[in-house]
């Protein structure tokens, strides 16, 4: 949508007035080999945590590099987005939504197992790859986190109950029917809560999950509408959806 | 997330009871060599027009084969979704927003040039086939048109004006800022006209397309946000947003 003059990198030091900071190996390659950068080209940095600087090259050779920085040209703010629980699906597919649920300001991504999943074994380190170049292209000051794969149940047996601090409504895509449009329940969502999208798998969740999960107190049941969706085509209809009416 | 036994096809031939079709060379091809079906096996037909029918397979060897129809399982709807104005993009992500658009419930996906648009030629008969196989893989009832890749400027001119029959509001998605929010917009959205939504290329509309087109009656500017997206997911989210606040 907008162009994007310069590169903005996410560094996991400290970033604070005057400091200079050294590059990590991917950082060096990929200024270097792919971007064809030097000493002196300039950079933006974030660390999810001290906001976005301005920072130039220091030095740049083949054994390794480093950043000065120049000046903070963002404060840090709270990026609480909302969390996405998506039954782990396809590779491909999932490294899709990662992407986009980045973009779309996602704060958690966490896949999980449920009655009717075939689990296939997660590259962790390659979504968390994915979303970490996601939020460097976007305006982001944090990159999501990527959790590691957990059955359903246990999360729901820890979860940040509604009322408490940190709490957490779970809104529910309920694909046989019934909940509320998600629309009007979003419309609705307490402004000093927090969010998850919960999307099921591709064969659905059996009855018994949906009964047992629709009696809790944090369980919102909705109805995403009279199309049937891909896994991720819900999941990203889901967290546009939100963002566009709930979110901040 | 939900089950689809069975297969579901999309035919350009007339569907009425007692009707024998004849099955063109992709069915037979993918139901004989990929499904490995054999007469007597049912179906799901559609076309557009008809609504959909169960039928049987009749016939089916190498030089071809033939439907059976069997009943009509649904009555045609009107399905009168959104239009996507999508300026053209990258060939993968263009593939991904017409499977999903379909999803979505598109009617008409056109891609469109602007002044920044680096237009690649695109290979309109592989988009038709990507929406159709998203269209038989969901429950549409119709596929939606793909339409040829046509000057934005052009399609401005013979705009079907808001309040004609067929009328069509026009939501520009600008990132520049200061258009409506998107959740607000779609909610006034009047009931008895259709929608289009433009997503602009990924540097950008020039400032004096943006300048001409928020002068034009059927043109309303949004505003998608603060995140930064990228041209893909921001046609997804419009899309997905339009259609869970205004859309049937």
């Amino acid at each position: 949508m907008t162009s994007r003059a310069g590169i903005r990198l996410f560094v996991d030091v400290d970033l604070a007035p005057g400091g200079e900071v050294a590059m990590g190996d991917t950082h060096t390659h990929y200024l270097r080999n792919v971007m064809r950068r030097a000493a002196g080209d300039e950079v933006c940095l974030f660390n999810g945590r001290d906001g976005e600087w301005q920072a130039r090259i220091a030095t740049l050779d083949k054994r390794g590099g480093s950043f000065a920085l120049e000046a903070q040209t963002r404060a840090q703010e709270p990026e609480d987005g909302p969390w996405l629980l998506i039954a782990a699906i396809k590779r491909t597919r999932l490294e899709l939504i990662v992407e986009k649920a980045t973009e779309l300001g996602a704060a958690r991504i966490c896949p999980v197992t449920t009655q009717r999943t075939n689990a296939e074994r997660l590259n962790r380190d390659r979504l968390i790859a994915i979303a970490t170049e996601a939020a460097e292209q976007s305006t982001r000051l944090t990159v999501p986190e990527v959790a590691p794969t957990a059955p359903l149940k246990d999360m729901l047996m820890d979860w940040p109950r509604g009322k408490e601090p940190g709490g957490r409504l779970l809104y529910l895509f309920d694909e046989t029917g019934g909940g509320i449009p998600m629309a009007q329940a979003f419309a609705a969502h307490p402004k000093d809560q927090g969010a998850a999208l919960l999307i099921g798998p591709e064969g659905g969740f059996d009855q018994s999950e949906l009964d047992a999960m629709k009696i809790l107190p944090f369980v919102n049941a909705l109805d995403l509408g009279k199309r049937i969706l891909r896994a991720e085509t819900a999941a990203l209809a889901a967290l546009a959806c939100y963002q566009a009416i709930a979110g901040a």
